[in-house]
């Protein structure tokens, strides 16, 4: 069965038709149906005769928007109107690049958790030495300790579910490994990860981080944010620095041609547009935010990455994960 | 004038002895004279007939230990004694590469603040792009609105006198670049910082940081410990990956040849230990953190770099800023 995609081309830096040529290229990618939100003219003319539902909702939430009103003023937007459509099982996920404490707060709303949850977390897939979970990647700026539990169960079931690891390593972030490291609510969220029946590895350092220690990261949203954009930042860094290496003189560019596929596979591990999108783990349906920034190239891995997630059931498995999860008390 | 450095070879991850070899080595390159404190057998041993000042004070602060410790059961450790000699006259500044919550602390105790502050933060010089002042780096794993904004200061005061920037540019570290994200505290920081003498360039995002657009990057403890760790951890993390990348087979072994030199510059920006330690700004008298696994190069660094710190009067530059800011009420 081919997913029904929903997709809000309002509110990223990008005009809606490049989002709507990436939603078009993914479709072709793998078959799934399309429902584009937004501007109905704009998303026609980018069309360009692709068949595809359209839904008229030109009104975006922007980034400097407050989160709220997208369940208030702007309950008419892209935005809103895609997780409507969502929660009334008008398509099988739903993606947007708009503001992400505004689409948190449209899926809470609109979508809401998972009975016996009360927040959810954006999670990512950070592709280093080995890719691993992060949760919450920067929907809950402030977490405290037993939502951290959470966000490492969430992150748990889906780490087995889209990267196939059986007993994921789940690791807290902070400030050192000890467990009396951290804030207060980082060392009780210590003593319960301990307490659980996960494979709870410890803390973990930023400098361990990228070397692939664990399979679930597990942090507040504010300090997911920082880290993951951190990582593509130096990514970047990375990838300007080594052009203006090769690209220095004769001889360092004749060495560039030498080691060019294999420098090539090894900075795709870098390239965060290859992973597509972060799914809000927790809310019910699924709800796939990816980058305020994202170009025609992420919207089609995204779209691609939603179908897989339909298609392998991902959203089943997690509800199962979380059921058994409420009976533990978690 | 020569300095005269007290150095605590203690607590580290590495044995006394390299931490003493590296102190030589670093007075052989400056001149500085060294007053070594810990177990006086293994360093005098280590000494192998070098010229030194030795204070015997053999109990080391340990990583698991309480940072209340060091004022309490451990205040006759190596770490309480050379804060007791720096705060005493008996030297002009003080390294210390042990428990950074115990140093905190007993430099707070035995050196205090200067006047009109209550905490101090620790800096860092991240050496990227372009080399810019963190604060604070991992003093304070919690920081209200005030402390952030008095963090900025010390960064800006320390980035005048240390990378010679006239009117740095401050950033607050945060999820996003919109005033109202982050967190209540983040939230209030901007307030206070928008509205101070200070060149603030608004929130800066975790993408943007390794690539110069600031000169000052300001937040609290627990995240400023995770993204300076996490910068290094990438660091390795792609350094190991280019080892692999020109060791993959003969065509790239040859091309690594070709981009060695450019390439070893550009990596060197990422060398950690090139930078040696992280004064802790705020506290009256000069202490200075070394990396817990500081290596005999990175004593070496630190040790040329505090010299550095006393002759261009470093100390009474910040002493001056600080003065300043208590009148304007910061």
């Amino acid at each position: 069965m081919k997913a029904n995609i929903i997709i809000d081309v309002m509110g990223g830096d990008n005009p809606a038709a490049e989002l709507v040529r990436g939603a078009v290229a993914g479709s072709r990618g793998c078959g799934a149906a399309l429902a584009l939100v937004g501007d109905k003219t704009e998303i026609r003319r980018a069309l360009d005769g692709f068949k595809a539902n359209i839904i008229d909702a030109p009104e975006a939430v922007l980034m400097t928007d407050d989160a709220m009103s997208v369940i208030r003023a702007k309950s008419g937007s892209s935005m809103a109107t895609g997780c409507r459509m969502l929660a009334a099982g008008d398509g099988d996920i739903f993606i947007s690049c708009g503001n992400t404490g505004a689409l948190y707060t449209a899926a809470s709303h609109y979508v809401r958790c998972y009975k016996g949850l009360r927040r959810a977390a954006l999670s990512a897939i950070v592709p280093l030495s080995q890719p691993f979970v992060m949760a919450d990647a920067g929907a809950n700026p402030e977490a405290d300790a037993l939502s951290l539990l959470r966000f490492a169960k969430l992150g748990e079931i889906y780490c087995q579910a889209v990267l196939g690891v059986e007993k994921p390593r789940v690791a807290l972030i902070n400030n050192g490994t000890e467990p009396q490291k951290g804030t207060k609510i980082y060392r009780e969220a210590y003593g319960l990860l301990t307490a659980s029946d996960m494979n709870f590895v410890g803390n973990c350092e930023g400098r361990d981080l990228p070397l692939g220690v664990c399979d679930v990261a597990v942090c507040d949203g504010f300090t997911g944010n920082v880290v993951i954009k951190l990582i593509e930042g130096m990514g970047r860094f990375m990838t300007d620095g080594l052009k203006s290496v090769i690209g220095a003189n004769t001889k360092t560019k004749l060495g560039g041609l030498l080691v060019r596929g294999e420098l090539k596979k090894f900075m795709k591990g870098l390239d965060d547009t290859a992973y597509g999108g972060a799914p809000l783990l927790g809310i019910s349906k699924p709800v796939v935010k990816i980058h305020g920034n994202a170009s025609e190239k992420t919207v089609r891995s995204a779209v691609i990455q939603a179908n897989g997630f339909a298609e392998r059931k991902i959203n089943e498995k997690m509800a199962e994960g979380i059921a058994s999860l409420t009976v533990t008390g978690v």
